[in-house]
């Protein structure tokens, strides 16, 4: 790999397609007040967390339904314009920008409950419910959905970037959770993939295809997911370590022994001092690991005492534990935090994310170089990890202003990456591809995998209208 | 659905398609020896497990290595000629049969378990490692690879087919369990998909594509898997119920309350008189369930103890316990026979094995009416089911000699589909759906979903040469 792939991809491609006035009179007659050209509302659906900027898109329309959806599809695709799904905006990686022009399909307003199975440990939703609001609305059952990207995303945007969080070690993803979907496709038809069945041997995987295409293939309009029972007993800990390989070598010693831990997260010690500033406290100024463990009490207890002695084997010290719901989200503010925490260390700074994966073994030689290069280059960093599936983020600092600090800090992110795939890891553990990516990927799966992905996504969508211009060039 | 869709699964459509003399010298020229058109070898690639027949290949091009496979590929392409991947010929489906004729690629000498990454629970192997074979050579490592369908199948194989067994309520499926596969795509090409990290939201998810998509879209030359380690203590336990109903509404509460147990199968009373009759056994003449336990010693015992109080509550009684390696395979033996002992039952049967799988809760009313339905058609039949996922086998044991027999299992088969179906289910769990579900698949997931199936076999296979007529016609 070479520096210029990974410079290329300081601005988006923009290439805009012809957004005919016939196209927004047919959506404006269809749609009525369900369609804005405002351009508040344009630019409010035209960007999301990413560092990217693109124009807005020409239209946006909220549908309400199903139909909704199929019909703004079908019109769109009569004047080939592209269409973007959007959800609450959180995407990381520019996936809602309209860089080949379009309209964007806000989905927020298709955000019922349809229908819970709690005997069946499942849900079906439509893709604008977000994760807190589905568990807000199964509290009742006694089950939970623990999949839990940073921000409080719809089910459709985390569907389709096949996204997890802290709980995914003990619970797997998105492709993990996920048993069916309804789908509109690039011709406006509405598909159904998989069913309420645990497992099947029905023929293609579609769902696991759909889920992380990132629109691209299509824009999801239900989901049925797997829930779990809330766990009987629930034991959340801290722990400081001397240095940041010390609480590594402890994760991967867990996961090693097969610990059914529910979430062991790690912040580094960077990270712990912009906490203490921005929330007051004073957590022990080192690296640090946060860990939940699920099950029955006596299930609980074993795990802790395992977890326990095998972190006082690498130093690990300053151990506190909570097992009430007030104490947990206490010990877990550090955590929660530590993103706000490190923009507001400092000032006006943007924050390029990275969630490289990598296989356990190799979590601390990857962290640890990946470090020292970060010290080295005088950016600042914030650094937190799911480090029980060998997932990690950097967040580096940068300003804005000066240039020459977002080119470092594309290198830095660019050797962490080559590094990672080195190792046999991934360019992305939860975020996606969209538009940051899109080098990494041909350099993580080679370009027989991208053209086997062309290929799929030339045939079912031949116009190119599904989200254009992520994930791959075509 | 109607009886005719059913019963047009009777006889195999077959339309061969020349296999050119100049293909068969070009196979010859490259592979010498490791091709062969001798008859007896041709017929045994030509048939599987399943009750259909149709004309053997044109020719068996044992292949040794990747580069085999995809020089084999590319001659057959050159011709148009089909190829069918072959392991060790356990498919229950007909997805062996060559039904537009063409060439049959074993792998079975491409056996070698390439690298083992103890260290980060992954392995690599060779299409043609048996499952058996895998768990031998990692013995060492304190590891295993739990995904166990009956037969002692080719890790390819059970890729192509999306495969399960009794260990699948634990720990999950083909789908869970393969990370990455290197495959031989229609043109010749080698790809590769996936990485040995844990989790990856890296573009379209072709891992998942590939896995079940049998046969139809590549040939899988190398295959990475996920491990566990060997659990601390195992227990395992039978206990017979007064009613299969009794057993599955504890094996429903055992789910639904979260209990991690690693098997748990059903065999119904019929299925026990055979065992009896053919091990010599006396088991008691009831509905039994088989259950085994991972964890701890300490979270071993209590799920033990949470499970025989569900059970008890259900008039489950006559709990046998064991956990040494040995009393567990005594206990285990009816399961082991249950297929075998089924068939000496009715000397000269053949066997049709359903396996369909339904939302956890419906369960006891699909398989209720199931044993009422078998019942009344007097066609002697065995149940088995991996009920923890709502998963189960009828076998209707049928003489081949008088055709009504053939067509009576085929009706039941077709009703309980059917009911599977209607009650959220699908028409296979593990077995795929080869020739014989076909009609099923486009009950179970509709027009549109078949569609977008075709659609992307006609992109990555144009000339339609990977094992052609099976999951769906084209």
């Amino acid at each position: 790999m070479n520096a210029p792939t990974a410079l290329s991809h300081l601005t988006p491609s923009i290439a805009l397609r012809d957004v005919p006035q016939a196209l927004l009179d047919a959506l404006k007659t269809r749609f009525g007040e369900q369609c804005s050209t405002a351009l508040a509302v344009r630019t409010q659906h035209g960007r999301d967390e990413s560092s990217f900027d693109a124009p807005p898109p020409a239209a946006v329309v909220f549908a309400e339904c199903t139909q909704d959806v199929a019909d703004a599809v079908k019109l769109a695709g009569e004047h080939s314009v592209p269409v973007i799904p959007f959800g609450v905006g959180s995407s990381l990686e520019g996936h809602l920008l309209a860089v080949q022009g379009g309209i964007s399909i806000d989905v927020s307003r298709m955000n019922r409950v349809l229908s819970v199975h709690a005997e069946d440990l499942t849900v079906t939703v439509q893709p604008g419910v977000t994760r807190k609001q589905l568990n807000d609305e199964i509290k009742s059952t006694g089950l939970f959905f623990p999949i839990d990207p940073g921000a409080d995303a719809s089910i459709g945007g985390m569907t389709a970037t096949r996204a997890s969080g802290t709980n995914a070690v003990r619970y797997g993803t998105m492709r993990e959770n996920v048993l069916a979907l309804e789908v509109v496709t690039a011709s406006g038809e509405v598909i159904r993939t998989g069913t309420r069945a645990k497992k099947s041997s029905a023929g293609y995987d579609l769902t696991r295809l759909l889920v992380g295409s990132e629109g691209t293939l299509g824009v999801v309009t239900e989901i049925t997911l797997r829930l779990y029972p809330l766990p009987e007993a629930v034991s959340a800990a801290i722990c400081s370590f001397p240095s940041i390989e010390a609480a590594v070598r402890t994760v991967i010693e867990i996961i090693q022994l097969g610990v059914p831990i529910a979430r062991v997260e790690l912040i580094d010690v960077n990270t712990v001092r912009m906490v203490n500033a921005y929330s007051k406290l004073s957590l022990r100024e080192e690296p640090m690991l946060l860990m939940e463990f699920h099950g029955s009490p006596a299930g609980v207890k074993e795990q802790a005492e395992t977890v326990q002695e095998l972190a006082s084997d690498h130093g690990g010290k300053a151990f506190e534990w909570a097992s009430t719901p007030e104490e947990r989200t206490r010990l877990w503010t550090a955590r929660h935090n530590s993103y706000f925490a490190a923009v507001q260390s400092r000032p006006g700074c943007r924050a390029i994310s990275t969630d490289t994966c990598v296989p356990i073994s190799r979590l601390a030689d990857c962290l640890l170089e990946s470090v020292a290069e970060a010290d080295a280059s005088g950016i600042p960093y914030f650094l937190v990890g799911h480090v029980g599936d060998g997932n990690f983020h950097f967040g580096y600092l940068l300003d804005p202003d000066v240039p020459e600090e977002r080119v470092t800090a594309e290198k830095l992110n660019h050797a962490l990456v080559a590094r990672a795939l080195a190792l046999g890891g991934t360019c992305t553990g939860e975020h996606g591809v969209g538009l940051h990516k899109m080098g990494f990927l041909v350099d993580e799966t080679g370009a027989g995998a991208i053209d086997m992905m062309r290929t799929i996504k030339r045939a079912l969508d031949p116009k190119n209208i599904m989200n254009p211009g992520k994930i791959f060039s075509l």
